[in-house]
């Protein structure tokens, strides 16, 4: 049997850390130390673990000394300088931001849909953007057995994936609203991008921008989604594109997905590959109106699927409506799942 | 010159009657007697027109007696029973609701895309649907050029489509989630659809049912999306999908839509045609942040149109962005308009 396992989680204090920390209290990984990193100004803090206090340590190059495995979510600029030093010193690191994603040296993983990739790693595995993971769960089940030639997805995206201050400034909005305060008047300095120049109100608006822009009229969000798609499912040939919109939802992010496959499947065969999927749950029931909802999904480590249907005129085209809580699945939850898998391979040892 | 026109508002305490009001206000067209119909439970109250109290009428089929334009918008029950006694005393009827939509006889008109079927009515014309129309406005110049074989749109739809209860439901649920109430307490009677047996809470959610359910897993929101688009455009071969989603908006509808055209077309040669196209306004500059939302649509008469770029892989596909004030060009604007588009063809003559 292996030693227990030291483990870092970098980024303590956000919208995601703290959702790692629960996801790590849940989780059959033997644990041993567990550090909570943070920046100097958080340093010093203390959060809970299991129940116990435990002090925020501010975060420098030896802070992964004698860590086994080292969880990052504090953006990826910290990514890119400390988590080769947390290599360094031995751990295995699960970076939840975008900066080694599509490095071809670093493994980008869904366990349900490509865990023999996590064999190749050299220290770092990338955990896949937030609204790519869902669509992954949902979708991989129907490439296996009909194949995927096409993907068309809009987002839904919930704003707790811009962060904690992101979630207080639409709340602040949606207060000012109810005060009747002119739109103009309202608190806007971060959405739809901390990074960006421009900032707008998302309460009660829907901001087709996430992440900048870059080239060809798409944002980096989007060009995550395609690019991310093609090497998880490890095929160049699917043809995806993406628009992603931010709306005034706090989590749980939503999906308007269009697929056309390579051999014509029945919505009863789409259906039954979904209820019996890995980290999918079937929603789907338009008789009783079951169908998957944000709200629904919050605190789940599910993907849920619903609104299954074929295409009016595309004999190989279906529709479907994809929702999971973005913080889980689609962060939290999917790093620590990939290191959970990673132990059962035995990858630690 | 004609003599003046006796106008006739049913529905007019509504979310659509009161901007109907508004927009005759601002008409064009040489006003005579204004009578603000509705129901027995409304009747007697006082609403203002051009600055004058004007009191409610109860809607009787004797209301229409002498009324030469009757803009209707109390609900397809009401449209069914009283658009026929309006047309049997010589009025026009411009209906906003669905019940007609799909009538032969019946002219269902975008004053920008198909004003010439307006010679053929038989004394209704009917309203489309607010997501259908904006999409004509945005689709319409691409197709006379490029021609249009496919569309595919998730909607990002505003509570005031809904009515007036539906916005104050989403005002309280609002309040609810910042005092912190947990959702299986909050207010939710109305949302997703009046007429349908459950209801779901909107606020910080979205719902991906507009309408009830009808056949094949597609709401009624979504059929009328694809039928509309067809006869408005006089072209069966145009194939079309929709998913219709509410948002917590309070008005304009977003909508993300994809396109395949017969011809390839760049994107330059989409923006300018969008740039000259009437009702249409551009909003297109990603190094601005320059893109349409909802919050800046709100009583606005046009439709936007941004995010314009190519498909990745499918040459002849597009993708855009296309936002409008549902209650105006969706429903009150686009009535008037109708109206004013026959007034100027002589048809009221």
């Amino acid at each position: 049997m292996m030693r227990k396992m030291n483990v870092a989680i970098v980024g303590a204090t956000g919208a995601v850390g703290t959702q790692m920390i629960k996801m790590l209290e849940d989780s059959s990984l033997p644990l041993g130390v567990v550090k909570l990193l943070a920046s100097k100004r958080s340093a010093g803090k203390q959060l809970s673990f299991k129940g116990e206090p435990q002090t925020i340590e501010e975060l420098v190059a030896d802070s992964f000394e004698g860590i086994d495995l080292a969880l990052f979510s504090a953006g990826g600029g910290i990514s890119a300088k400390f988590a080769p030093e947390a290599v360094k010193r031995g751990a295995v690191v699960v970076d939840n931001t975008s900066h080694f994603r599509m490095d071809p040296e670093v493994p980008l993983v869904v366990p349900e849909v490509n865990p023999e990739a996590l064999r190749e790693h050299h220290g770092i595995i990338a955990n896949p953007n937030c609204s790519t993971i869902q669509m992954m769960v949902a979708l991989e089940p129907i490439r296996q057995v009909f194949g995927l030639k096409r993907v068309i997805v809009s987002t839904y995206q919930a704003v707790s994936g811009a962060g904690n201050q992101a979630v207080e400034e639409l709340k602040q909005q949606t207060r000012e609203y109810l005060a009747e305060k002119p739109v103009s008047e309202w608190t806007a300095d971060i959405l739809p991008s901390g990074g960006d120049k421009k900032h707008y109100p998302l309460a009660f608006n829907a901001l087709p921008q996430i992440d900048v822009f870059a080239e060809a009229g798409y944002t980096n969000e989007e060009w995550k989604m395609i690019n991310e798609t093609k090497k998880i499912m490890a095929d160049d040939g699917i043809n995806v594109s993406a628009t992603c919109v931010r709306i005034p939802v706090i989590t749980g992010h939503s999906e308007s997905i269009y697929i056309e496959t390579e051999k014509t499947a029945t919505v009863e065969e789409i259906k039954a590959l979904i209820a019996k999927a890995p980290g999918a749950v079937l929603e789907d029931d338009p008789s009783q109106q079951i169908y998957p909802q944000a709200l629904n999904s919050v605190g789940k480590k599910e993907t849920f699927v619903g609104r299954i249907r074929k295409d009016p005129d595309e004999e190989k085209g279906v529709h479907l409506w994809v929702v999971s809580d973005n913080l889980l699945k689609g962060a939290a939850w999917n790093s620590l799942q990939i290191a959970e898998t990673m132990y059962e391979m035995g990858l630690f040892e």
